[in-house]
């Protein structure tokens, strides 16, 4: 069977990997498709080189058909079509109280243990969601970043008909936005990239420059001053930061989607007791974001098609890669992994 | 009858005032008690000069006695006790979402009108509550900050058995370390100023001088690594702001009670991810609040005679503010207005 490994900085080869029997709970996947998420990228910079452990097989956003069961599995057969959430739970903490999915012993499958780009897997069975009969396998590597933009929305408490913006109109802004319009929410998409927003006015959205409009009285506009029930910070920028407090109502919620690492950047918290607004980070998803991910993706709602920049094989994943890195206004790329 | 009137920085003098005879749903008040707020001694400083109109009777937080009651008045009677909620709501905006207490439109009493440092007050009859039978006048006149408290601790969602934190124990954190007592958190006061620590000490709270001792050393010992469940950042400080998202747990609440005006300070954004953790504003109080206030302190919990400072009358306002510009570990100050 072929693996693709992550080696050093700016290297991923493919090889003959190891097909591993599944233990007491494990299951062994054939992978179907495999998506490359900003992590993976992240990884091949070179920069998480202190948390992962090359050679290593990462990739995280799979689905996948159940080739061989380990002892004691009962919730898939195999021939089922999955999706896979790639968590491993730890010892419980009391920090963490009861949240398995962003706790201390947390680790994640692809990043911190052997992930997708490889031809055969083996995981817990508890990570698995079956995927229903009319959703295909390609679909189904949407899951993982679908089950992401559901957890952000839940924890932005979004109802039918409230005023959303998505500042980022990247993957997961765009996926974002779709669940918020599946919601009944009424979207606004803030996006630097002109490429990005012909795409996104493309898919129907209302987008906003902010480079060259400004952003608040277009805003005002849009919502005949209402402003902003719920804002997701997904562009991991300093206007971003500066822009969310500005455009938010009272009692208004922006949720944390984006990862602020390095410097800290400057927030306006007075507006925070000003208009008594919320910050509420969000990582991850729970299983209730897997099935919600699985309902919506079923339901023929979002043209998955549409955000895929390019499918490739496993064994042309250096290439994805490097194309990667030359197109910042890419969606999604999927490496075909059987 | 008397009325101190705030004129120009530092200036603070008591001169003859007009009664006004109260209009459509309004009541007369002879104003018993009247506390000195924070907001109270910036005006004093001058920088709130924009907002008010000097020369300008300040001061909010008041208990009084009803004295004369205006056409339609019907919530109140001659001879009551009563606390003043000192919000005058106006009109309604789209962005306000019907929070009135925190609107667009919203002018508060004794910053944009005239307010509570004088004998007889004429305030709207929405505006009051009845203090119980056995809350004295002086106590009465806590309701107000201890409303401000009560308020904090819902916007916290405070369950019984949490661990929480209270940045800052001037009057306001300790207030609000009182209503954590009495909802049945674990309650630690962080704290820089030795005199205040001593107090804190003497009054029975688990307290932390963060410039001596590790902080969230102390709290992961004194939480068996549990850390906080919920903090009050009440400091309006840098070190504040820093202690704020280092002691707190997944899924975490921040409560942010202080007025961090002028430039933004940094804030740890990637905690907010990783932890799903919330920070939550708050400002003023809403109607519950009030009642919350009033039987917190009519069940005789809150040693209020501990947290005066000073009683004096009116005649000494100018005496009573300049002290409290000498004095940084003075607590509650209260002018008797008849």
């Amino acid at each position: 069977m072929k693996a693709a490994f992550y080696n050093s900085k700016g290297t991923i080869t493919v090889d003959q990997g190891n097909i591993v029997k599944p233990g007491k709970g494990e299951v062994r996947l054939e992978v179907a498709y495999c998506g490359v998420c900003g992590t993976d990228v992240h990884i091949f910079h070179g920069v998480m080189d202190a948390r992962v452990n090359p050679p290593q097989t990462i990739g995280h956003e799979a689905s996948a058909v159940v080739a061989e069961l380990g002892e004691g599995v009962t919730n898939v057969q195999v021939g089922d079509k999955v999706a896979v959430r790639p968590l491993r739970f730890g010892e419980a903490h009391p920090f963490d109280k009861g949240h398995k999915h962003v706790g201390k012993n947390l680790k994640f499958i692809g990043i911190d243990s052997q992930g997708a780009f490889q031809s055969s897997w083996t995981v817990p069975s508890y990570t698995l969601h079956k995927l229903p009969e009319g959703l295909s396998l390609m679909h189904g590597a949407f899951i993982e970043p679908l089950a992401v933009a559901c957890h952000d929305v839940k924890i932005g408490r979004v109802k039918a008909g409230e005023h959303c913006l998505v500042i980022g109109g990247g993957p997961i802004g765009t996926l974002i936005a779709y669940v918020l319009k599946e919601k009944g929410a009424e979207v606004v998409i803030s996006e630097v990239n002109e490429t990005r927003l012909k795409m996104l006015g493309d898919l129907g959205f209302t987008t906003i420059n902010p480079v060259k409009e400004n952003l608040s009285e277009r805003i005002s506009e849009l919502t005949n001053e209402a402003m902003i029930d719920c804002v997701f910070e997904v562009s991991g920028s300093a206007p971003g930061v500066q822009a969310m407090t500005e455009v938010v109502n009272v009692r208004g919620r922006i949720v944390m989607v984006a990862i602020h690492g390095g410097e800290q950047k400057p927030v306006d918290l007075f507006k925070f007791f000003w208009s008594e607004i919320e910050l509420l980070g969000a990582r991850l998803y729970e299983e209730d974001d897997y099935e919600e991910a699985i309902r919506i993706a079923d339901s023929g709602t979002i043209p998955f098609e549409k955000l895929i920049t390019k499918v490739d094989v496993l064994d042309n994943i250096q290439q994805v890669f490097d194309e990667i890195d030359q197109n910042s206004e890419g969606m999604k790329y999927l490496i075909q992994c059987n």
